[in-house]
């Protein structure tokens, strides 16, 4: 499996909390698959996988800078998946469409406006 | 696949940029693999499956609060593994045994004060 990492690593990251990260944006999407019928679902069961490669594609179009799209392992809030956390910022959301990742690239990662009816609820 | 979520979320977390953290310690440890010989080489093959497995356990003999465990995909530096971060600080570590896997685990999400010889370089 590969990642993306569009529009490059931010130019002359330094180590160490505090420090300019090394991924302005380092957004991690569950991909998460419990069986059928689990009582807590599952990301990728909600059609997270189809979203996560979608989401790097897009990003790469749209030329997001010093971001990565990265696969992740169960971030443990299945009930609210497909789930989405973008850091350093620490953002979660529920990604459901193509449009919904539209959004947090665009909003989020291009304008610095989290779409905060995206947003996971507490 | 599962993650395990030691010491569960931080209470009463809040959504949003500046908001506290649903993890006081989102630690991402990279599982990819690299087919042999790759000119890369990969996190995996540099034995990084078998250390997330031990920092997943070891983080809850610990006890450590408010820190959940991850799989990644790709990082993106390869070169650098086996590959580990920490957000939301954004701190990258070389993690290539067990004890530096309890360093970053005692020293940085218990103690506060994160390894220096164990980051990675800009």
């Amino acid at each position: 499996m590969t990642d993306t990492m569009p529009g490059g690593p931010a130019a002359s990251a330094e180590e160490g909390a505090g420090a300019k990260p090394y991924f302005a944006f380092h957004v991690f999407v569950c991909t998460n698959r419990r069986p059928d019928g689990h009582a807590r679902g599952s990301c990728a069961a909600r059609g997270s996988e189809r979203l996560r490669d979608y989401m790097k594609v897009r990003a790469k179009e749209l030329g997001v800078a010093s971001a990565r799209i990265n696969t992740a392992g169960c971030l443990d809030r299945c009930e609210l998946g497909p789930c989405v956390v973008v850091y350093p910022q620490g953002v979660w959301y529920r990604v459901q469409t193509t449009d919904d990742v539209d959004r947090v690239l665009t909003e989020h990662l291009q304008r610095g406006r989290p779409p905060s009816d995206l947003m996971l609820p507490p």
